[in-house]
């Protein structure tokens, strides 16, 4: 057992699981739920993923020995400054938040010396929410981001990585919120503004005639309108660097395809296509 | 048996999948296949999609009352060059390929008055290419649009789609070769050109932790990059057309997270949402 008492602040899909994950291989003393709705409260104690739960975050975070805040990222800060005075000393206080800059730069500054806060972003999940999509095993063989900072304790990286292993995390990797978030641009937020544009381009006649390939390239943009709106607003540096180097690739395509440059052409889908091979 | 005598030029997925499903169901009196190597026509003739194969499409197509050219869109103008004197008067010869304006077009002109010519492209297939993927099946259920033009006769308009129909295809839509490439684009060229350039503007470092999310909105830019070069080639009106759409899609998506627009984000990850749902 890592911790005694960990609370989980949002049981849903991510904190769900983990409160799940959590009771399913005895891995804490106490797992407590905080909601801001006691239905979903009375659900995730009836789907066993925690063993108490309580809509005030102040009592439900006194005595914790871990607190992970699983909310959408725009609430964490607020949630943070509610809860900062009843941590007790030497907590550690993770989140699981898509974006982190933002995240971790203000939680560092809410937070008092002697709670340990350390960023994370599980690279689980769907496009389904809610708690009844929580499972165990969500989190078996997936990656985990850390982020490290000047003011990041190391005693409590290290704890809080155990921690996440403890719940089947194939790889834990450490980068700074910057890095991360380039990442995550990259690799998710730009994928889902262009899905989202690709969808809102065609016509509803010509969508119709949909097939497999239009529908896996679009899928992730029936994905919750409200997350991508906060990681937008949470990630927008980032989010507009890679989005303008994709215009420019998308220009760059135009220009060729207007000029008929055939072997050019070539050139540019054989590169994407050895790029998106490397990749299982 | 609606035709004795069908030749199929180009015995890949698609020409090996009709010639399957004709032979598998009785369809045809004789399946002619032409290739342009030896070893692809042994493959058609060991799998049981052709009763006969031969290199020399003039002679292949001599005495066939259906021609289907099956090879890549840019081969299609040559190959209707070569044939169109050994065509007996009275048969009908379709394309499959992925584009129409321009084939149309230019196979209007080539062919001699009683050869009726009408475009198809059946919405089947997949990244997956050549006779070792090719199904009987393949077209069960599936789109094929047939074009129309003033030049098309009724009567073969009406016997080729009973052709499609026959080998399981569940919807014939006649639309102009226009509307056609318009449909294409928005739904089919569009989604590759943009998988493409996301794979393109991730760096090396971000790949590593593409997940499913990005897998499947990049899945199609794995596929054959010289069948996309003949597409935007001979797509290029309708293509660009979409990418300036697309641009700008993109463009105020850009400038709303410049802004921090939050709630107009919203409204736009709500309409797509929407429009992606729509689709099963």
């Amino acid at each position: 057992m890592i911790f005694k008492k960990v609370t989980i602040i949002g049981v849903g899909l991510i904190g769900g699981s983990i409160g799940k994950a959590l009771k399913s291989n005895g891995l804490a003393g106490t797992v407590v739920g905080i909601g801001h709705r006691a239905s979903s409260i009375d659900e995730a104690l009836r789907r066993g993923a925690i063993d108490k739960g309580t809509l005030d975050a102040v009592k439900g975070v006194a005595g914790a020995d871990l607190v992970v805040i699983a909310t959408p990222v725009c609430l964490i800060p607020g949630i943070a400054k509610k809860i900062s005075c009843s941590l007790k000393k030497g907590c550690i206080v993770t989140d699981a938040g898509s974006t982190k800059a933002e995240i971790v730069g203000s939680l560092e500054r809410i937070f008092p010396k002697g709670v340990n806060f350390v960023g994370s972003h599980p690279l689980a999940g769907s496009e389904k929410r809610g708690i009844g999509f929580a499972q165990d095993n969500l989190f078996k063989g997936s990656v985990v981001i850390m982020t490290k900072t000047k003011k990041t304790k190391k005693p409590a990286l290290a704890k809080l990585s155990g921690f996440w292993k403890s719940l089947g995390v194939g790889r834990i990797v450490i980068k700074s919120p910057e890095e991360h978030d380039r990442i995550v641009a990259e690799i998710s937020h730009l994928p889902h503004i262009a899905a989202a544009a690709i969808v809102n381009t065609a016509s509803d006649k010509s969508l119709e005639f949909a097939s497999s390939g239009f529908k896996d390239t679009t899928r992730i943009a029936a994905s919750d309108p409200g997350i991508w709106r906060d990681i937008c607003v949470t990630n927008r540096k980032e989010i507009l660097k890679a989005l303008e180097r994709y215009e420019k690739n998308i220009a760059r395509l135009k220009k060729l395809i207007k000029s008929g440059s055939a072997s050019r052409l070539s050139r540019e889908f054989e590169r994407s296509k050895a790029r998106r091979e490397k990749l299982s």
